[in-house]
């Protein structure tokens, strides 16, 4: 059978690795961050911007698009890719998380997740196979099963519980799929005990997933938590799955899991951040609305080629900012995705000329100020 | 002496006309419409954006900039034209309408206008002197003379006081202007009352401006007052001076004031409006949050090539609105302005070709659907 995912260059020092994913709107080079476009946008931004970024692929949101404007309206409009007018590869959560972390009520049972929607209140019940319909409709090039989250921290009765309800709802997303052609991903939960990230990864390696996903992380858990159960669990899966670590992170921990052996990564911090005014930059991140860029002349970040920095001084990106003009949003999400979609490119050179520890140290350094 | 401004072409049946302005950041078209970027920012859109659409011109606020960031601030940074990066013409309101429509307190003395800030509460006086100190620091390419508003309707007497204030103004700007190659133009005031209009147009002419301005009309009057106004003051102004009928205003209205001989317009409605989801076509509005858009796969409007209608239903223009994406403002703010920008290219055209009245029959017969 052929393999989605082929790795290409092994870093010789550290776990770091670069790959290919290959999916129906082409192929994305890993390691790989994924700009987050929840509601069939990447806020503020047009896809001719995200390409010119350099973004392969973004994420979507079953739970968003299933809640407004509805998986049949997209599908009948062609698919997420056209109705956004993306036409490069999509990834879609499957909505666990959201109706964990968003739904004003939920409710878990064997069948499914019920929930009222954030919305208009509506009452829903999300099982594993509406999950699978839902990301076909939308025609995901990657679809994730749907995952059962629990708070951090929770015991561990409650932890088993939920991983074991994950794994049964996995055989059903795996059962439900009926477009072989979108690649499916299972998601590894157990908490922070390692003993049953082991059994559930484990336990979703013997399933026939084209991936896997380490979820119910970046949750809150101190670093070193997080850090350790990706540890735990990245050794245990072969090299010809890609495996990506859901909603990580800063820029250093994004560095930290490449040299793990971490592949994918979305988050909504450069993106989010940006509409906050905190801008990243190579020597560690600034505050846009700080008085002291009040008649600051000079770009963001002097070393930053992006679109904002080549045309704009931090002092019109403060009065952007504090006038709450909509170019603020744009101005600032372009140089955000800039600095976190560059740091993997910079990744993935490193990893091929086998120079990514030295990478890494000089990146920390700088980034430290 | 040479002057800024040339009529070029002359309709046969109507007052329509067609022009250059020549400013310091090249020539303008006219007839022209002005997109308004108050805060040093075209609403959601960047400059090369406003390029693409065939923006010529745009508006800046004396007002709201010498609050916010401050005159000087942008003066030690190069200029208006350095800071937002748009280097084409820019014409600067002189303040007087914001201070009338926006400050939460105002007295009008003979010194100037005394007004609380909308943004802080702080007390500051506006006076010619200031306006001018404001405009030139900016460095706008055509500087407003500051005038005092009165609300619709006012009585003569409160309206005489404050046209002939208004005179006295406008010599003391004339007076404090000293960048030459920075235009200046009069503003004329009068309210709803034809001889005041007469003989404040006539008195503003004694004057040394380099182009006239028709302030104080789409403040809530009837469409045939404003009209009435227009065609009052209008055959005063010599040729080689362009008339601007300052806040017109809607397609229809900006077709007919060309048609009495009127150069240039501004207006928020097609940015404003964008943002409140009302999009401008060739048959008349929509309102995309309508219902009946929820699985339209039609573009706004089919005869429009604006980047909106290109490449994006009326379905996922709709789901952004409701959505409330920012994305939305901007994809709406580029169709609105495309309609504007272009209606006015055609209006152009059809000068040129002498058949405007043709063209404004057509116009008028498709925009009622």
């Amino acid at each position: 059978m052929k393999r989605a995912f082929e790795v290409r260059c092994k870093c010789s020092s550290t776990g770091a690795r670069t790959g290919i994913l290959q999916t129906r709107h082409g192929p994305v080079k890993t390691p790989v961050f994924m700009p987050v476009g929840t509601q069939a946008t990447v806020k503020a931004l047009t896809p001719g911007e995200l390409l010119e970024l350099g973004a392969q692929i973004i994420l979507g949101n079953t739970y968003h698009l299933y809640l407004r404007p509805g998986h049949k309206v997209i599908k009948a409009l062609g698919g997420l890719h056209r109705f956004m007018n993306w036409h490069r590869p999509i990834l879609t959560d499957s909505g666990g998380f959201q109706v964990y972390s968003l739904a004003t009520f939920r409710k878990i049972e064997e069948e499914g997740a019920i929930f009222r929607s954030h919305i208009d209140g509506s009452l829903h019940k999300l099982t594993p196979e509406l999950a699978i319909e839902i990301q076909e409709a939308l025609g995901a090039d990657i679809m994730m099963a749907l995952d059962t989250c629990i708070p951090y921290p929770s015991p561990e009765q409650e932890t088993k519980k939920a991983t074991e309800l994950t794994t049964r709802w996995a055989r059903r997303c795996l059962s439900a799929r009926t477009r072989k052609e979108l690649l499916l991903f299972g998601i590894v939960q157990g908490g922070m005990f390692k003993h049953l990230r082991t059994r559930h990864t484990e336990e979703l390696l013997s399933l026939d997933f084209d991936g896997y996903a380490l979820g119910g992380l970046s949750v809150g858990e101190p670093k070193d938590l997080l850090f350790e159960m990706i540890e735990c669990c990245r050794p245990l899966i072969p090299d010809h799955f890609p495996c990506y670590v859901m909603g990580v992170g800063t820029p250093e921990d994004m560095v930290q899991c490449v040299s793990l052996g971490v592949d994918m990564f979305d988050c909504v911090m450069p993106t989010r951040n940006a509409r906050n005014g905190m801008l990243f930059t190579s020597f560690g991140h600034i505050v846009i609305k700080n008085s002291r860029f009040v008649s600051d002349d000079s770009p963001v970040d002097p070393e930053c080629n992006c679109y904002t920095c080549k045309n704009y001084s931090r002092a019109y990106l403060r009065h952007l900012f504090m006038s709450r003009e909509l170019l603020a949003y744009r101005l600032n999400t372009i140089h955000n995705l800039h600095y976190y979609l560059g740091l993997l490119t910079d990744i993935r050179a490193a990893i091929r000329q086998d120079r990514f520890e030295d990478f890494k140290r000089e990146f920390y350094s700088k980034r430290a100020g």
